[in-house]
């Protein structure tokens, strides 16, 4: 590893390519030669037009999204879409389905309620603790959207694929799980993302809303708070957190011209979480606590026979390199998130260290 | 100057003094120690707790803030501050008055607006397009704020002094004044500033707010909108712009360390803004915009001749590594920013071109 770098399985902030932060590193003090860093040049300049519309042209090309998409960078992370998006099309009343897959969903869910909007949770996995995903989830004809959560980050549970909700559009926090395979577009609103996992570091969320949604805002809203503001103004009606876009803008490059796009990621993703998956299945050492069928890619959560153990095996992990690995602090337990700047030896090594672990305790 | 940096007189993002681009530099791929870059530790650990504790103990002894003053990290820029505010404070009704002094104070007050605040304008330097900072304002006794703009980055005013608001606390933007002089805190119940001027990057904006202000916030607000949400998690409800924060942090360690604190960095602020100040009084061929007596110490601003005549200078200024001369696209002119972080040895060398400018175009 380079420079007695870690393997990197925190949830987020996460792992970053490497090759991505060199670069950064590199052109740390003079941004394309302009005699400045990324984070003194303005944002009303040039150089950063070309990043901000670079990030949004490689996005545009790895989801394959049609024109009536419109790609924004917001601030205040997955929390404030929370309340945007209640905010931004429930204002004339209307009424929207969400579900409920776990502690992100409940926070989305708490947002719209405090603000005093007509929802319906048509479905919810807490009677299991949220270790599965709802099917046969019976939507409301006349909502205005659907809300889900496509990967859940603390219980380890990902919807593999979207449910049919007869026309009305999804709108999905994907914080954990966007870029990670493709999507058939078609079926979402509007899809938004904290960049600290997938996408680069915290500070900006990523929001992909369609033409027809954009209709739907109100004018009345505080400029910050709506989405026609970022979408009038590719997302620079205020200073953006151009830092942040520019390190996006980097990992998007990555992915598309190193990896090769989200049909190969996602091969990459299938095959990461399957050495661990089929690890757990052969042993009762450690077990994983999602349903098989609705397993994560992204955050293999898993307990051992004993916290004790639990406890023992996080920092041995960690004094072997392999830092992160705790389960979320309220359902405790270990997880493992292998989000797409995870290499296929990153996995390899925590699996040897897993085997040794359960030789010497199991 | 390091490898070809330029003197940059951006105003926001602006320059950030080099020493601290170079510490972030040197640790981009380990942070201390950690194997991790600081884009990729958690918001939960130990390291990072330390880079926010620290930017909050700085801010705190850079201010000589007492035990009622809390430290806030938020994102969405002063533009979110603009809606946050009313939205806080005017829930209950009350009204609150507003200073106008230019396009960010205009911006502030539309908002309060927007959501249907009762508000008022209690003084304006409008009639002469914003030139100077009013006087004599007769304040509303039962205010619950009163809305400041400390310095006006786009038409180079400042407040010298705070006005007597009869014991009502003001709320200012010193998005591009924070931490360039000591402040009596007495007057204040909160400040906010976009860092993206004199604090470090954009993406964070820190908030100071008083104690009994933040007794007035609403519950019923969402989460990501009322400051008690940031208050009662140390700025980690959810995940931080950890980035920038760390930025500032470093940049108030250099403030505080290798400056000497906000009385030297006052002295030296004034030094700077004199030496342009002083060749202006004394030609002609450039003119200051502000009135005398308002002039800011951070945003210098001026005219030359002719619209084409500073059109060439801006042009000739960048040819010979001085950035970021022209004036907001809404006043044009030229303008010269010139915060903390732009040494006196950048004066000297914007004031030589001058001279030289002059002399061949005077």
């Amino acid at each position: 590893m380079t420079e007695n770098r870690v393997y990197n399985f925190n949830p987020g902030p996460a792992a970053i390519p490497v090759e991505v932060l060199k670069e950064i590193q590199e052109e740390f003090l003079n941004f394309k030669g302009s005699g400045m860093s990324i984070t003194e040049i303005s944002h009303r300049s040039k150089p950063f037009d070309d990043v901000i519309n670079d990030a949004i042209e490689r996005t545009k090309r790895l989801l394959n999204l049609d024109n009536r998409f419109n790609v924004l960078f917001i601030q205040g992370g997955a929390s404030m879409q929370f309340c945007m998006v209640p905010m931004n099309f429930l204002a004339d009343g209307g009424s929207a389905d969400y579900v409920n897959t776990g502690t992100w969903a409940t926070k989305a869910i708490k947002e719209a309620q405090l603000l005093k909007k007509d929802i319906k949770i048509v479905a919810s996995s807490e009677d299991k603790n949220f270790s599965y995903i709802p099917d046969n989830i019976r939507f409301s004809p006349d909502a205005v959207y659907v809300h889900v959560t496509s990967n859940n980050t603390i219980k380890g549970t990902q919807f593999s694929t979207f449910p049919d909700t007869g026309g009305v559009p999804i709108i999905s926090d994907m914080s954990s799980d966007i870029m990670s395979r493709p999507l058939d577009m078609n079926k979402f609103g509007l899809i938004y993302a904290g960049a600290q996992k997938n996408l680069g570091p915290a500070g900006v969320c990523m929001v992909i809303i369609r033409d027809d949604l954009l209709e739907k805002v109100p004018d009345t809203l505080p400029s910050m708070l709506k989405y026609t503001t970022y979408s009038s103004k590719n997302s620079l009606y205020n200073t953006p957190p151009s830092f942040a876009i520019y390190t996006v803008q980097l990992v998007l490059k990555w992915l598309e011209e190193k990896i090769g796009g989200l049909k190969k990621i996602e091969e990459i993703n299938k095959k990461k979480a399957a050495i661990l998956y089929d690890y757990f299945d052969g042993t009762d050492f450690y077990r994983g606590t999602a349903e098989k069928n609705s397993r994560s890619l992204m955050n293999v959560t898993f307990r051992l026979p004993s916290e004790d153990l639990e406890k023992t095996f996080v920092e041995k992990a960690t004094q072997n390199g392999m830092v992160g690995l705790k389960g979320h602090r309220s359902v405790g337990g270990c997880r493992a998130s292998i989000y797409n700047a995870m290499p296929i030896k990153g996995i390899e090594a925590l699996v040897d260290f897993m085997k040794v672990f359960e030789s010497k305790n199991g």
